[in-house]
């Protein structure tokens, strides 16, 4: 049986706009995109919070996705709303607007059934609350880490604190500078390691990912898409397919991690593909197993 | 025996500063750099022209790498010189100044030696001047092509007539974008092959390259440096690198292509290392061949 996976992070609804097409009220959030992708996989677990505006078919789509929602907060008030619009340049956009609301009081509890769950996925969210789900899970396998430029600047030290304490962080790449004052990769991951985590992941978006694992590096680019629609969730779903892959693996190793980051970018391409989660609803494991061998071929003599 | 190269572009004499240092009166242009990657795998023949500035030492150090001068031209004047300053971000550079001196009367004249040679490559110059030397030489086995936003803005019915005669075209991102008007990679290369050419490279910096082979694709990423001193010539040294690997191959197919994209980003990753051509001056092959394995394994799981 695969071992089941843990993310704490934002439930949100998005207004998109992007050289494709607008979508309005898009299902969103670093929880729901990582705990679709991962479901492809294994059984997510999700921990985040949302208004009574919350849809009853949200949570059916989650539910026919086996994830399991037992740790979604439904409180009184609006979901967490975010508006963007993408430029032609689809890697450049500009926020419109962010409606905390609910998420604003956000104090992730971890349900009692959840608490021994193995993999954990600490989403973007603010360290310090990070840190109180640290407190909260007992003795996870294997716990990866998000942030954000915001909490590099604001809250560093209580994130090098939560940096300390995993066994994977995944950034991209401006991240990584801003983190270590490094402009060169294999300087930066370096100052990194000796920081805490064993295991480092470097998103660049398009350009691919780097995986940092001891003082061995990986490498995979991006699945080159016909189209990248809407560039939302890609890192989140980039995370829930590898996190998803690795629950499902007997063990944590180089090689599983490298297999697992194809595995995310193949999930990160399938997201930016459509709206929304759209590219992650009628997936089956067949095309996601075409898609990472079809990811493979492109890299192979 | 290996087939030889020539190569028409620019001898000239760089100033640049970069955040790791300066060197004034160093040895550059498309012609140099292209030369000196391909002589580790071939015989290459230069093509140039350069002012009577031009230093017994540089003549001295091209032959003692193999490469045959005898199609540069030496006349009364100055060489071409181009001063320039990357910025921390090491992608970004502010041209100083751009001296033609000699250079803007360059009209290529191919030895009559020469004009036999298999392989070809049309380093970045003026697309007439391209057309010239196509008409000079007899049958070349295999053409690749170089060329800069400045032509594609300024002569493009020209470019695209040259665009048609070659086999393999080697771009970067951003001047896809600028000729195709596609923003996506796969469009940009779909509507790029029908203009001509079989093979197509797209060079992305230290975010590695594709190569499109009908319709097929293979990528590799740039090998990580420790440190990207300065990237002048790297472009160029990704062709010589390429196109001297081709040359020495005994078929052009899609797997010796590969190979040779990636023996490109490794002279490439040689060059930025160093100053002008320092990083190819001391090089043997086995560090070339540590390279590439070094590479492919960054990729292989």
């Amino acid at each position: 049986m695969n071992d089941s996976v843990l993310v704490v992070g934002s439930v949100a609804f998005d207004d998109v706009e992007t050289p494709f097409g607008k979508r309005e009220n898009a299902l969103g959030g670093s929880a729901v995109f990582f705990s679709m992708a991962a479901s492809h996989f294994t059984s997510p677990r999700m921990v985040g919070i949302a208004g009574t505006d919350f849809p009853e078919e949200a949570i059916t789509m989650l539910q026919h996705h086996r994830v399991d929602i037992r740790g979604l907060e439904i409180v009184e008030g609006k979901t967490f709303r975010w508006g963007g619009v993408y430029h032609d340049d689809i890697n450049q956009r500009d926020t419109l607007y962010t409606d905390l609301n609910v998420f604003a009081d956000f104090k992730p509890v971890i349900p009692k059934e959840y608490r021994q769950t193995p993999f954990l996925f600490l989403g973007n969210i603010q360290p310090a609350l990070q840190l109180d789900v640290l407190d909260q899970v007992e003795n996870p396998k294997y716990i990866a880490l998000d942030t954000m430029n915001l909490w590099i600047n604001t809250t560093l030290d209580d994130l090098l604190t939560v940096i300390g304490k995993v066994d994977l962080l995944i950034i991209n790449d401006s991240e990584l500078v801003l983190l270590t004052k490094e402009t060169n990769l294999l300087a930066g991951l370096k100052k990194l390691h000796t920081q805490g985590p064993q295991h480092i992941i470097i998103k660049k978006g398009e350009h691919g990912a780097f995986l940092s694992y001891n003082t061995e590096i990986f490498y995979s680019p991006a699945f080159p898409v016909k189209q990248a629609t809407d560039p939302t969730g890609a890192g989140d779903s980039f995370a829930g397919g590898l996190m998803g892959y690795l629950a499902a693996c007997k063990e944590i190793n180089f090689t599983t991690l490298k297999k697992a980051l194809v595995y995310g970018c193949v999930m990160g391409s399938f997201v930016v593909e459509n709206f929304s989660t759209d590219g992650l609803t009628q997936l089956d494991r067949k095309q996601i197993e075409s898609r990472y061998n079809a990811l493979r071929k492109l890299v192979t003599i």
